[in-house]
Formats: C-alpha cells, structure tokens, sequence
C-alpha cells in the first residue's frame, strides 16, 4: 500500500520508490512484482539501452485512489499529533480537499490527477509539494 | 478489518461475529481484544447476571467507515464478477450509494447510520438486508 501511495505522488522509478520509502531493494523488488502480478501496476520501458523501466498506475491501482485519501483523513484525525504531514489541495484553485474528495473552495469533484499534496517533513525546512503526473 | 466491518452492519454480541465472520472463537477474541486496544471498538456491559458484554464502534472506529466504504466501492469494480454480494442504499430515500458516499437520488452526504446494505448470498434465497444501530 505503501509503493501504491508514493505512485500517487509522481514516483516511477525504482531508485526513487527506494529513496523515498528507504526499505531494502529486495523488498522492493518483491513488492513491486506482486503488485504488477495483481495488476495494480503495470511496467513499462523508458528507456532502450540500458533498459529500463518505470512504474506506472494502472486503472485499478488508480481506482484505489479514494481508499488512500479515506486513509489519509483517518489517520489525520486520529493517528497524528501535532502538524499534518499532508494536507492535499486541489492543483487549480488551491482550496483544500475534503473527506469526500470535493474542493472545500470551488465544490469540485476531485481525482488523483487534480490535487497536489504539500509535505511537511520535520527534518527538511520547507515543506515539500507533489502531484501525480 | 473484517470485524470493524461486522460492527457496522450492526453486529455487537460475540456469538453473533462469530457466526457471520466464521472464525475461529479463539481467533476472534484475540482480535475483538486488539481492536478495542486500538480504541476502535469499546466493550459495554449488556447484561448483568451472568456479566454479558457486547462491541460498540468508538468513534474513531465509525470514523473507518469513508475506508470501508472506498474497499467496497473498489472491490464491487475490480475484484467482482456477476452480481455484487453487497449494494448500499441510503435508508431515507432509497437511493443508491455513489463512491463518495452521497446518495444518488437525493444528493444527501450520508454516515453510516443513513445506509443500509442488500446482501446477496447465493446460498440463500432473498437478499438480506442490514443496518448499523
């Protein structure tokens, strides 16, 4: 669930999976071929020589959008003391994104490819923005 | 997961989990235990001789239900073939239930007091209908 969250905020790569996840690369691995096997993520060359390939969601990881941003308020709410490590707004009017994942300014409906999260990271300074792409 | 999701269709009596989810009795006490740990269930005294208890949602269980509901949502798409074993219908107005919980017919924003869900077990005959309380 973990590889499928960070895939909604941009990520394709797998030394960037690693990065940003900092678990062992045979974990890693592991987890992203079953996730490709249950048909979540689907990979796919960007690259001839060497060859490489990316990461990318497939329609039914997508669909399991609602279920992380249900995930996500849950957690805000009762898993988090102190400031939110995310807060998710909508990309086009900045208002932010409520637990039925409509626009708290504009009322719209939003999907993954609408809202853009803002990250506050403890150890960094700035808080940190990313979307899907 | 599975007894959070028991209780919001109305299930509070042990022998009662026990008979819909089909565990072990061993097994489901070690999870009531650890979901009331959580703080997501809470034990209440029903009955005073002999002392009957029975497992009430806390409030940061019912606040599980957006997840719950986005699972739901997800496996009637993706992980389903032929008829759905659950619909869920807004008590009030009859509506069906869209994927961010707001009735089709109405546009009511619903709770899980507000639904009821149509259970289709192809090993009974009728659809069986419940509700949280």
């Amino acid at each position: 669930m973990l590889v499928v969250r960070e895939a909604f905020w941009g990520t394709r790569r797998f030394d960037d999976f690693q990065r940003h996840l900092g678990i062992a690369r045979t974990v890693l691995t592991d987890r992203l071929g079953r996730l490709v096997a249950e048909g979540l993520l689907r990979k796919q060359r960007y690259q001839e020589r060497p060859e490489r390939f990316e990461y990318r969601l497939t329609e039914k990881g997508i669909d399991l959008w609602p279920v992380l941003m249900a995930l996500l308020t849950w957690g805000n709410r009762h898993a988090i003391e102190g400031p939110l490590p995310v807060v998710v707004f909508h990309r086009e009017c900045g208002g932010e994104v409520d637990d039925r994942r409509m626009c708290t300014r504009c009322g719209a409906a939003l999907g993954p490819y609408d809202v853009r999260g803002r990250f506050n990271d403890p150890g960094a300074g700035q808080p940190v923005t990313r979307e899907a792409s």
